[in-house]
């Protein structure tokens, strides 16, 4: 079986080791989200690739759900000592060896998607990652405080400010013209079925839908989503907010209207939002907790089991 | 007071901080050694400075005399996973963070010396530190082994090899295009006296005398130097693979000779070199340890003293 995930940060990579587990024969091509990356102390950071990596490669801070496990901060603290900015992005030792390996590499020349292979050569995460683009794309986000209304990096408004100030507009600059990576749109092409985990679908799965000729590809497959809203609220992290930017109510039934009954075939949600209906879509209701390895991998299962309805 | 110190590493950062203290109310320039820089996975690294910069600033190991003080090595053995290269060169945890800083200022486009005072901002060594120059200059050593005669970088003669393989030659690549750094020539025709310390006379003290016009402005001033070779063997460190490459003996007498009368003026030597002899050169035997900081510290008055005798 052939599988092709769209993958944001922690809960996409969470439930990429559940699909992972459920169809341990599968091919698994993960296709990461890079509009969060952020070029800090003139290293290139990548979030979710690096997210889906070092969870699927066992590196992952389990509790955190991003960054090293045993971890230490004396760079950190260092380049604080020296008055360098900013400060509010947490770079743990570990994980600044693989940005500068991976800066070094980009200014040698190697496209993103060449440096994430070179990295994953190391961490093994039994799945094919690419980034959605070798292009620079970066999610800014337009908000209006004291220092008046003005774009900010998505990471300085999720990060340093904790999406307190209300998101205006979310754009992903640089869209119009990022090419898909090499081997995206073929994975794409070739798969089974296309999962959408319930990674945030405005940041993460909507920006790289944004890629062009990305959604057009997707849409044309059979594609199970798995709603990242539960009874109202996000299953993690500040999805809400992000919804609310761009006008879509925090619901799994607004969610499931947003990506569009031409995208989704499939659409699994919790139990309490069985009643959720769209027109040609197939509605399932499961647990949808990844509380726990079993958990999530029967939640993988689940969304396998519905995509093959349509096979 | 005024003094101007051409420095090296261990040796010459411990001599300054004796002179520092013999002179509190002195103000030294220090012209630090580049030639020894090295650009590591993508950052720029000066052990030289950095090692003047931490032995006068509070931050050294002072038992290894190069490196940050209670450091970790995380980032080397997470780059050493990711199976990068070189893996001989000692970079610590703290250390990193400084390269981190330096790189990306010089790549913003700020010249060494403005980068360098920079990071001295922090430390507050309590003397001006200047790089030589702010072009870029590489020591590179002919060897000729197993692999066959060629040109290293000399941290990889250094560092990797021990100086185990002897060297043909020593050069300076880009020393006739380097120009001194801003200061450079203006500190030295301002001081009172240049004091030599006892630091590497070839790949230290020779590299900076080989910039453009450094050789002159120093030999026109009262120039004091403290042997680095006691009895025939280096105070510490491999100098005599240095010289032996350029055709020196290993003493005190050959030392002088090769830095010649027209440059030095007094040269202090240990007690048992007290036979030392130059035309031209007053040569006064005084004991040359830097065991404690009170010995350096008698050993800097020393060489100040003999400086007093020129005026």
């Amino acid at each position: 079986m052939r599988i092709v995930s769209l993958a944001g940060g922690i809960g996409g990579a969470r439930f990429l080791r559940g699909l992972r587990a459920a169809e341990p024969d599968a091919q698994i091509t993960v296709i990461g989200n890079t509009g969060d990356d952020i070029t800090l102390f003139g290293l290139r950071v990548c979030p979710d690739l690096d997210t889906v990596m070092y969870t699927l490669g066992g590196g992952i801070d389990e509790e955190q759900g991003w960054g090293r496990a045993k971890e230490s901060h004396v760079v950190k603290e260092e380049l604080a000592a020296y008055g360098v900015q900013p400060q509010w992005f947490g770079l743990g030792d570990r994980d600044f060896a693989t940005h500068i390996v991976r800066t070094q590499m980009l200014n040698a020349g190697y496209p993103l998607s060449q440096v994430t292979e070179a990295l994953c050569a190391r961490w093994q995460p039994g799945v094919r990652l690419i980034p959605m683009s070798d292009d620079r794309t970066e999610t800014h986000v337009v908000i209006d405080d004291e220092h008046g209304r003005r774009a900010i990096h998505f990471q300085e408004w999720w990060v340093r400010l904790r999406a307190s100030v209300p998101a205006e507009e979310i754009a992903l600059v640089g869209a119009d013209d990022a090419r898909p990576a090499p081997g995206v749109l073929e994975a794409i092409g070739e798969a089974d079925v296309v999962i959408l985990p319930p990674s945030n679908p405005v940041v993460s799965i909507g920006t790289i839908l944004q890629i062009r000729g990305i959604r057009e590809a997707v849409a044309a497959k059979t594609v199970v989503g798995v709603s990242p809203i539960i009874g109202g609220a996000p299953v993690r992290g500040m999805a809400d907010a992000c919804l609310t930017a761009i006008g879509v109510e925090t619901s799994a039934q607004a969610v499931l209207a947003h990506y569009g009954a031409d995208l989704i075939d499939g659409w699994l949600v919790a139990e309490e939002d069985a009643d959720v209906r769209l027109d040609g879509v197939r509605v399932v209701a499961r647990p949808l907790l990844m509380s726990d390895p079993e958990a999530t991998t029967a939640m993988a299962r689940a969304a396998l089991d519905l995509a093959r309805e349509f096979a």
